[in-house]
């Protein structure tokens, strides 16, 4: 697993179309837009690796609640994305693994907002200027 | 060169404080802060393979010409970005890199907002929602 994340002032998203994945999460009325202050936008891709080790799982979600206390905060926007130049695993295991990472982080106590898998979308955000506001990983 | 691009339909930065690179360039009036509208935003690394390779730079910028061409727009931001999994090259390199392909771009005619190298800075941006909108690439 790899991300990419912003600490930002806020961020909003809306769902435009489908994309070209086999697997298109159902829109309603409660995931098609929403928008959240002071979060930690993480733009995850999930890896081939990562399908035989469940344990990386695990430790991704140690290193994200590390760094959200770090930055003193409790929101946290899960994107799916594809575009971190990792060697990306399977799309079904990618959908299970996100609806995961957002089940153990909510039951952390944290304020989840995960964005609906298959989807195009569009992002408002505004990212703060402090040294941790991007941080990218690799757990492997 | 690794490139992460996201069209948008508005970009703002507005810089904060130095961060911890040994080149630091002048801020002045100018270029402290910006905004432009129906931008390509490239966050760019610039990598070890370059240094040796000056052909990549002139591929890098004829790939970035091509998917501003493809979009229909003219204006483009780049934002030096170490988080891009890559394996980079010297903070010289990637500093007269950037200057390069700014300079490349505007000579082709482009509006090219180049953010201040060694700085930290906020950055607001509104992302398109369609397939081309966000893009990937590793000129190798």
């Amino acid at each position: 697993m790899r991300f990419l994340s912003f600490h930002v002032d806020f961020f909003r998203y809306k769902v435009t179309k489908k994309g070209r994945s086999p697997i298109i999460e159902e829109i309603t009325e409660n995931n098609k837009e929403n928008q959240i202050n002071d979060a930690l936008i993480l733009f995850i891709s999930m890896e081939k690796q990562d399908e035989t080790k469940p344990d990386l799982l695990i430790r991704s979600i140690r290193e994200i609640e590390k760094i959200i206390n770090q930055l003193k905060i409790s929101n946290l926007v899960i994107i799916p994305f594809a575009h971190l130049f990792g060697q990306l695993s399977t799309i079904e295991f990618a959908f299970e693994s996100f609806k995961k990472i957002e089940s153990m982080l909510t039951t952390q106590g944290f304020s989840v907002l995960r964005l609906p898998f298959g989807w195009f979308n569009e992002l408002e955000m505004k990212t703060k200027g402090h040294p941790l506001s991007r941080i990218s990983r690799i757990i492997e």
